[in-house]
């Protein structure tokens, strides 16, 4: 009931790294992905332990107000989930007190509502005490200014730290022996080894096995050099 | 063999807070200290879980050379650990690249050798691939230049990320059962609960019962917000 084996250490994929326009202080990966690729029993699903950094999801309505009337989102990099990629398009994220941050991605597709998805290190930096949500689960939480090239949107609620989780299909979950909206744990065995609970499964019908963790989590678990990651049922 | 309790709200303490001078990003939480006053027997020891973010360790050679001839550092802040404290002073730790983090505060005493100890997420920011390392376990480390208000100190190694650990006198030592240099577990219950795995105690006569991580650890597992903190005995 677990999926293990070593790092392909080529499989490591960093996303785009863009040069100009990002400060110093920012972090510059998009997207990090720790891919199982060789599996120890061949029943085992290849399992992708994926970081995402702070970014950005948006209506239709604001890609309209921030990148200007009749715009759609650029996509310029596959996601692991087939249909999602990181956009071209980037926005400022401006908190209380005049903090902001200055070049956050955006993924798509666009959503029904905007969310902001932040690590706590970005929070404390904003100033904004995050609410740990699944997302789409934003009502009450704290809002933001987001600032584009051609226009400004302020959102009164949507900025969260994503709650940790795992994406997988209905095969998955029989075989894990787990139910959408159940938790398990992740094992991440590294020179910081940490064991992450109460991972939310995510389960359908179509979905890659994927875990999502933020830049915290992954920093705290120095999932760059991992040498083994393990999915578990909780007890 | 394990201290858990629950946590006393009012006895989290924030480092302070130094407007002027940082930038926006900056972590600007010195030190975070989790209190767990009060324990479930009265034969526990009292644990105190502390978040360290970046700071500087120098000499006395290269305090004098950043901050003038004759000069010493000027304790602001006590820390928990009797004898240790953060100093008024800061510097700005300039990595490969010419990216740099502006206002780096230093903890005293001075040691023999001088030491940057940084997040994953700080060493990102810098263009640094951070080693884990024991304190003072600094050969072959990667160096920086740390630039002060009257000098500058070229380091040739000594910029870690410093291992997760645990200090302890040798009575907690013997309540644990473990030996300096062995190997315990962290548990911490939030809304993001992990368990921290490998931490090295570091046993000796007089030290206070005290765990240090960085702030990746403690974003990771909102140790701000947790309700428990229980260390382990590994398996």
């Amino acid at each position: 009931m677990s999926t293990a084996g070593t790092l392909e250490r080529g499989a490591i994929e960093r996303g785009a790294i863009e040069r100009g326009a990002i400060e110093r202080g920012a972090i510059e990966r998009i997207v990090r992905e720790i891919v199982l690729a060789r599996a120890p029993q061949a029943t085992e699903p290849k399992l992708v332990v994926s970081i995402s950094a702070r970014h950005v999801h948006l209506t239709d309505e604001h890609v309209e107000r921030l990148f200007g009337a009749g715009r759609q989102l650029t996509p310029m990099k596959d996601l692991y989930q087939d249909g999602f990629y990181a956009a071209e398009e980037t926005v400022m994220v401006v908190g209380p007190k005049r903090k902001m941050l200055p070049t956050v991605r955006v993924l798509g597709p666009t959503r029904p509502r905007s969310q902001v998805e932040l690590a706590f290190t970005d929070g404390i930096s904003l100033g904004i005490d995050l609410p740990v949500r699944p997302s789409g689960k934003i009502a009450g939480t704290p809002g933001c200014v987001l600032v584009g090239p051609l226009g400004v949107v302020e959102l009164e609620e949507g900025v969260i730290r994503a709650e940790r989780h795992v994406h997988m299909n209905d095969g998955h979950a029989a075989h894990y022996g787990v139910k959408n909206g159940e938790r398990m744990s992740l094992l991440i065995e590294s020179s910081c080894s940490v064991v992450l609970r109460d991972l939310l499964v995510r389960a359908d019908a179509t979905s890659k096995l994927e875990v999502h963790l933020d830049t915290d989590e992954g920093n705290a678990a120095d999932l760059d050099h991992a040498w083994k990651v393990e999915l578990l049922r909780q007890n």
